[in-house]
């Protein structure tokens, strides 16, 4: 269990196999993110359709509503949404670390101010864990201190070192615990500063074996050369044998920077809010679903793509749902940005397998960016 | 085309079958309301799942938005919305009498102003019909004049001798278009006044034949039992090889209570509108999907429901998606709904097939009242 299964490298990009708990996931993939144990708007059905392998629950959110007792009551959070595949749950960190004014951090941890109903809590890397633990997700993530992304050198430091002493607490408690079913990643900070990250991954390791790893805190404010350096300074120090998680990253163009450089799991809510927004991402950039010119077209959305949205309805249809503002629109095109996300994992995997990733990513790419100029 | 099979009859209650251009609908039947040309956050896919055997779509918002021609662009109402199956759509009557202070009626026809954005439009029999060509369901109505549920003897008869003069106009005009793939059916009104329902229903067959017809202007008021006075008044006198749809009604009772009194097709939003507040109808009456009660409960919505949530989803986890305002809450209860008068339809006509008709309606509608009251 939590074996992962390298199948081929080139140069840093890599295809493999990850054995899970409620079943396999083919690398690179994205996860999309189901904040509450949902994807917005989507039933598990509709997320099944769009190939994806495995869902990202929010922990802080789920703490907060259901509450994790009442996920435990029905039997954990596969049984409770009915998604029957992998799920990893975050640690809730990115989410009291956002919540500027409404948290105060301690050693011990972060006491936070509830979204929902103002109450005051308190999320310890036991409790995350515990929390986590209770969820039942294939996958728990260490309890984090996030940083923003321009954060200057003292805030990066005190958080990539909190992060690895609450390492050493999250593990403790997970293995006093005693999950089988259950496997605990750490996840690497240090900001954008080189020798900081560098020593996060080296404390991280120390603190090892782990069954995966994840980099935190990018995707926060810094520019992208700035995360693309990160990544490449950390890849060839990271464990081979292992699955590496860009957290919260990304945008189409993301994932393919990232696989280059060797990352295997990304999640992220850009596919979904953009979706409810009506912005739907094709290979020639994005699309306004709203803009009068889909007016009356017959056409697919993306006529490449074999999503369920795009092999049913026509451009017309998706238009006219956004104006009369039926929520069917929202869910069509977040399927279809997921579809379109989860299929660029799919198709970087096969060109990785069969040895032609590399001209085929670079051509993808610079289409991407002169179209986005 | 447009033939009406009368399979059998158990006192007033019928089951037939109606051959359509898209298709066959076995009666009695429910109609979902698709108003925008689609039924609210719902794909063809989840309806035709329900059972759903034809959708209503409402020719005054379709002719607002997106506009009759953009329908037509896009090859008529099946194609714009994907759904394959028959469809019917009203004459807009119902929406531009109900739009008080908004509207100016004269013999010609109503001006209106539009609810979107405020532009003034006419709709006389002539554009209501030549709208509905436009759109392509298998059935168009006669553009009617609709009387409040309580209308004094002087306003029902004004609008049912109207309705009387603008069923000439309706039928000229859809003679000049000469449409083999739609019929048009005429509507009664005539209020809540026994002998203009009578006037209504001879001037109505004087102007015949008809492949269906009609029964307008109830369930908007009047109390059920001067509802039912209306029905069982008229059921003798309708022809019997034709089917007969009663408008915008309803909700489970009034389903069983019309088909025990002569009718074979419904229409109503209340299974959608209830749906998407968390109203879910269930054989013990209706459930607050937001209650507290739900909370944690791995029990289906309804145990005896073969629908799409209650088969799939546990009670707790559509409660939390209503606690956190997910879409997807109203998409599972709108289902649910919808299949719960589907197939009080299905299990009716399956009873008058076989005989047991009488014993079954009797009881389904004395459990019900006993737990309504």
């Amino acid at each position: 269990m939590f074996e992962f299964r390298l199948e081929r490298i080139i140069g840093a990009a890599r295809a493999g196999t990850l054995a899970l708990p409620h079943g396999e996931v083919r690398t690179p993939a994205f996860m999309p993110v189901g904040t509450y144990g949902v994807v917005r708007g989507l039933s598990p059905a509709d997320v099944r359709r769009t190939g994806a392998q495995i869902v990202l629950g929010n922990t802080y959110h789920l703490h907060l509503r259901p509450g994790e007792e009442v996920v435990r009551t029905m039997g954990g959070l596969n049984r409770f949404t009915t998604w029957d595949r992998p799920m990893l749950t975050d640690s809730g960190g990115f989410q009291v670390f956002s919540l500027e004014g409404l948290r105060r951090i301690s050693e011990n941890g972060v006491e936070f101010q509830s979204h929902v109903d103002g109450s005051f809590r308190i999320l310890t890397p036991e409790r995350a864990i515990e929390i986590q633990r209770t969820l039942g997700a294939d996958i728990a993530m260490a309890f984090d201190h996030v940083v923003p992304g321009q954060a200057p050198h003292a805030l990066a430091l005190e958080g990539m070192e909190r992060t690895l002493r609450w390492l050493d607490r999250c593990r403790l408690r997970h293995e006093e615990l005693a999950v089988e079913t259950q496997t605990l990643w750490p996840i690497i900070q240090g900001g954008t500063h080189d020798e900081l990250r560098m020593q996060s991954l080296e404390g991280t390791l120390e603190r090892g074996p782990w069954t995966g790893i994840a980099i935190g805190g990018l995707s926060v404010g810094e520019s992208k050369p700035v995360m693309h350096r990160v990544l490449e300074q950390l890849g060839p120090a990271l464990p081979r044998d292992i699955p590496r998680y860009l957290m919260g990253v990304g945008f189409p163009a993301d994932l393919l920077e990232g696989i280059t450089r060797g990352i295997d799991l990304f999640d992220c809510v850009a596919a979904t809010r953009n979706g409810r927004h009506g912005t739907a991402w094709l290979p020639a950039g994005r699309v306004n679903v709203r803009g009068a010119a889909l007016t009356g077209s017959r056409e697919p959305l993306d006529p490449e793509c074999d999503c369920e949205t795009c092999t049913t309805f026509p451009r017309g249809y998706l238009r006219h749902l956004f104006v009369v503002e039926d929520m069917l629109g929202m869910r069509l095109v977040s399927i279809h940005n997921i579809r379109f996300l989860v299929r660029l994992g799919e198709q970087a995997r096969a060109r990785i397998l069969d040895g032609t990733f590399d001209g085929w990513s670079r051509d993808w790419l610079r289409r991407h960016y002169a179209r986005a100029s």
